[in-house]
């Protein structure tokens, strides 16, 4: 990640114009999305901001935001939330740093782990453990659609989750990097299983509904005891104020709420400005629902169609998406690898996201996880066409000389 | 800390008014201060708002804040930091979360702990290490200086780190809760014992020069490979913003910076374009210096004129002041430990901070430490006056029941 993070950057200083970027995780901010958040800004007085960065506020948030945001979800999901179960972050990892911490570790006699029901999964959770070695990730199933579409299912005959071994389970839903959502039958089978075992399902909403919206295969969310749902502004197109929430029983919204204190006393004020004026004056949910949601099925679309008309000859698929910001695409004749697309990608100055670092250090070749890369929707047209087009090349070279090296033997 | 935090909420909520609270962590926010931050946020135009928080930043802060940070401290300690050895925060609660992890726990054989040289000591530390009992702390010596008034001296027989045992040391200059500033034998004598057993010295300076300005012992300090600076912006008058900074090495910098990163992705935006444009648009140096500094001196001043006034006839001393925010008194007759002081203030409406909390469970018995409590100077001349009243009537109650019940045996 942190490799990753540096090409990044490095591509985005002085000479960034040369490059192409699709390994972007920046929300994408069009002109619509521009207008939107500086209409937010500029309807929040600078006497109202004074007074809220000039004093503490609550460990736990400011009340009226939890408020605003319990009201928002309870609308949506028919919750009956209060504020006593909301907790702000500084952001969603801030959230899963806390929780991977506090459900991972020594407890008496058994040393936990937080259980990872489906790889590949968010790779900024896996360098979030003091301890090391604090996963326990397992590999999905795979379930070919057509010839250019798969998706990754629950392996359910290999996800037995205890309360011996394991601390909690989370997943991102929608999948980052995959663009999965869970069917009903995984679900409810994972919340049986945190319900069995008495341990936390924790699920990363930082794509989800109703912010940033891009959940397009929705699950009937519950509120339960056993539940800890993670939502985030970063991807409705605020990432750099740092803020999100975690909705949960009040009893660990309280627990979190200290560890919050001790860890960074609060969190920030202005966020917490942004994040309520957004929902309570300029229509958040509208926002998302309307702009956001179909600016990225539009760019999935467009990339299908594209990869369709760009890789013709060559042998690849896509998890289908069903949500997110991401295309999770799979090279199948190629042996190598995806580190090599990646540094072959370098070479062109096209950043990709090479799929291995999703994969928490787990062999994943049984299911060609080792040829997958993540390409993101948060991208302009003319970068996705340009990129891809760069990226055939590649795909092109490196199959021409694994042809090459096999009709040496 | 988490009891007491509580308290003063509740003391803030619907009666406040009816609440007297010198245990106040809020800096003083006077009409000048908040014309000062008020002038800062007027000349940041929503356009540059929206454009910070709208995109990722670098996860160890905003390149133009660190060469900002960088040279200001240069020009003040005449150091020649560049911004490679500036990480943003946060807030320097987050700094030191990161810190007393990194640098306490497992290290192959050796189990290493937080050395703390003389107590008391920043209560907000004690609850961030994930491991119990994470700290080593130290009583210190009592000199003292008249008959009201006495140094903590660094008890120097007693404090011998070692590298086996101690992963750094910290602590607090000036200090929270004394008003304590280091001597330079004091210094020295640390200094000398960071390098010879090659681990980090970790100088809290939240109530130091330049910003918010409020030492008035300042050491002449170095930039030396193990020493490490925090400094903060919240006592300059911007609490709920969250934003700190840290000076060190650049590497030990680095390293910072991916822990932040898989802690929180990086420090908040909003809070980074406050400090830059307060430092390098609104002259923050000098505002700390001929506005805060200042009113914090006249009102430790004040307050021990006021003490001295009011009183008579009870024993009481305090730590000198020489810098900080808060006032340490000791009432040396009474038996009882500060938390009956506490609880008994709390009857009349009164918040004060009880002296224990700020031992990390250590006996203080041997310095008089459990009849000391801190009263705060971020308090208007007014509250300080009916406060300290209320105090006196208390500490009164308190020495004829204990006269009382002497009486009886």
């Amino acid at each position: 990640m942190i490799k990753l993070a540096k090409d990044i950057n490095m591509s985005l200083s002085s000479d960034s114009k040369q490059w192409l970027n699709l390994g972007v995780g920046n929300p994408l901010i069009t002109k619509e999305v521009e207008e939107y958040w500086l209409s937010v800004i500029k309807s929040i007085s600078a006497e109202k901001v004074a007074q809220s960065v000039m004093s503490y506020g609550s460990t736990s948030g400011d009340l009226l935001l939890r408020k605003t945001c319990s009201e928002l979800l309870n609308k949506h999901y028919g919750w009956e939330t209060t504020a006593e179960n909301i907790l702000v972050t500084n952001g969603s990892q801030s959230l899963f740093f806390m929780l991977n911490n506090i459900f991972s570790g020594q407890f008496n006699s058994d040393s936990k782990k937080i259980f990872i029901p489906a790889l590949p999964e968010y790779v900024g959770y896996s360098g979030q453990i003091l301890n090391q070695d604090g996963f326990d990730a397992r590999l999905p199933t795979v379930k070919n659609i057509d010839d250019k579409e798969f998706i990754y299912k629950l392996d359910i005959e290999n996800c037995h989750v205890n309360r011996r071994e394991h601390g909690a389970m989370i997943l991102s839903f929608p999948s980052n990097p995959t663009g999965k959502c869970l069917s009903e039958q995984e679900w409810q089978f994972l919340v049986k299983a945190a319900e069995n075992e008495g341990i936390p399902l924790i699920i990363d909403c930082a794509y989800g509904n109703p912010f940033p919206g891009l959940c397009h295969q929705p699950i009937d969310f519950k509120m339960l005891p056993n539940l800890v749902y993670s939502f985030s502004f970063s991807k409705a197109g605020i990432p750099g104020s740092r803020i999100g929430i975690a909705v949960a029983d009040s009893a660990l919204v309280a627990n979190l709420s200290l560890s919050q204190c001790n860890a960074t006393i609060q969190p920030n004020a202005y966020a917490q400005l942004l994040a309520n004026q957004a929902i309570n004056h300029h229509d958040l949910s509208r926002f998302c629902h309307q702009v956001l949601r179909p600016m990225y099925s539009d760019m999935a679309l467009f990339a299908k169609t594209l990869m369709m008309d760009l890789f013709k000859g060559i042998n690849w698929k896509m998890h289908q998406y069903s949500g997110g910001m991401f295309l999770w695409i799979q090279f199948s004749d190629l042996k190598c690898n995806s580190q090599v697309i990646y540094e072959e990608a370098k070479k062109h100055k096209l950043i990709i996201v090479p799929g291995d670092v999703f994969f928490f250090g787990v062999d994943s070749s049984s299911i060609g996880g080792e040829q997958c890369i993540r390409i993101s929707l948060a991208v302009s047209e003319r970068t996705l066409i340009e990129g891809l087009s760069i990226l055939k090349n590649i795909i092109h070279k490196l199959l021409v000389k694994k042809a090459k090296a096999e009709a040496t033997f």
